[in-house]
């Protein structure tokens, strides 16, 4: 079915806005709308205002950089949170995964990308400055880089590395291995081989 | 990744909102919400305004049910229109489906729904009387039943027969058959046994 034939010009803008979002075209757009037409006025007005609103109103915090209701966010202002330990992140998403493990009480840094020249994203887009100031400004005894596994993460790890190495702070990574529930056969040769070179202590690695 | 970690309430509230959507699951929103984020706060706005004024701003057309702008949608009120040839569809999407076919130069009757007592809809949840009424009106030549061939699609039709088959107005259907470019060997019995009793004069089979 070809939808250039719309019985109303509110329809079809509000199919075009829906088909420019990743991943709807406008067959599923169309859908949407169509759902959203059977909903109660009230419903609809939420729906538009909280995209609206969040849009508008969102704020980053200015100590780490995530997205935040306020100036600084709730975990950059949790006093239960261990200062000294940061974690550095790409972006919001990877926040959200550290903290679901339940296994961080530090703080973050969210880059906001990483050093992709293929895309033009280079270190001054990213919030790397600002990162080696909170290192310089003392009080960090830890930088935990938590990027993808991927060139762009090794090339942007590599560049933070060489950034942070003249001050006092520890710089460490996310241990690579063999994934939890993964089968030896199904795992890369590359992980493999450096599973076995950074082979570790049995008794670390159960899970508790 | 569970996502019940959320950095800001903004966030979460959007992402709850898009979440309500069909086919759409928390993780899709979250990506959906986050690219929005990225887009200048006018757009969003004109997206989610689009939304806003579509459900509160739009009408049914008076006469045929579809939606529209106006009180009276563009098919009906186009004077180069057949008015004395009416289809029966079952939704907008329906209208536009048989609208770009270029083939249909009459105007439509949206039933909003067919008869599904599985689901709890009736005749008087849909939009039969008034058509029984534009029948009887006089001035209709022929209504065209084009409902899918389900099983609810074949009670409906026969629900709306009845009530039409005492007015002088001649009812027809879709034509059921083969599919244009199908291949027998994959078509189904029920179609295929139609289509050889039902068989039609070669010379009007061939699309010009």
């Amino acid at each position: 079915m070809h939808i250039d034939r719309f019985p109303s010009r509110l329809l079809e803008n509000a199919v075009n806005e829906f088909a420019k979002l990743p991943g709807i075209g406008r067959k599923s757009a169309l859908r949407l709308v169509l759902h959203l037409l059977k909903q109660d006025v009230q419903d609809v007005e939420i729906f538009g205002n909280s995209l609206i609103q969040l849009r508008s109103e969102i704020k980053h915090c200015k100590i780490c950089h995530n997205i935040s209701d306020t100036d600084i966010c709730g975990i950059c202002s949790n006093p239960s949170r261990n200062p000294s330990l940061i974690c550095v992140v790409e972006n919001i998403k990877d926040v959200m995964s550290v903290e679901n493990t339940h296994q961080f009480n530090g703080l973050y840094h969210v880059l906001g990308g990483i050093i992709s020249p293929m895309d033009g994203i280079g270190p001054s887009d990213l919030e790397i400055e600002s990162l080696v100031k909170r290192a310089e400004a003392g009080d960090i005894d830890e930088v935990i880089l938590a990027l993808s596994t991927t060139m762009e993460g090794d090339t942007t790890n590599f560049f933070i590395f060489k950034k942070l190495k003249n001050t006092n702070v520890k710089i460490s990574t996310l241990a690579r291995g063999v994934s939890i529930g993964d089968e030896l056969e199904y795992t890369d040769e590359v992980t493999l081989g450096r599973s076995i070179v950074n082979r570790m202590n049995f008794e670390d690695s159960i899970i508790r």
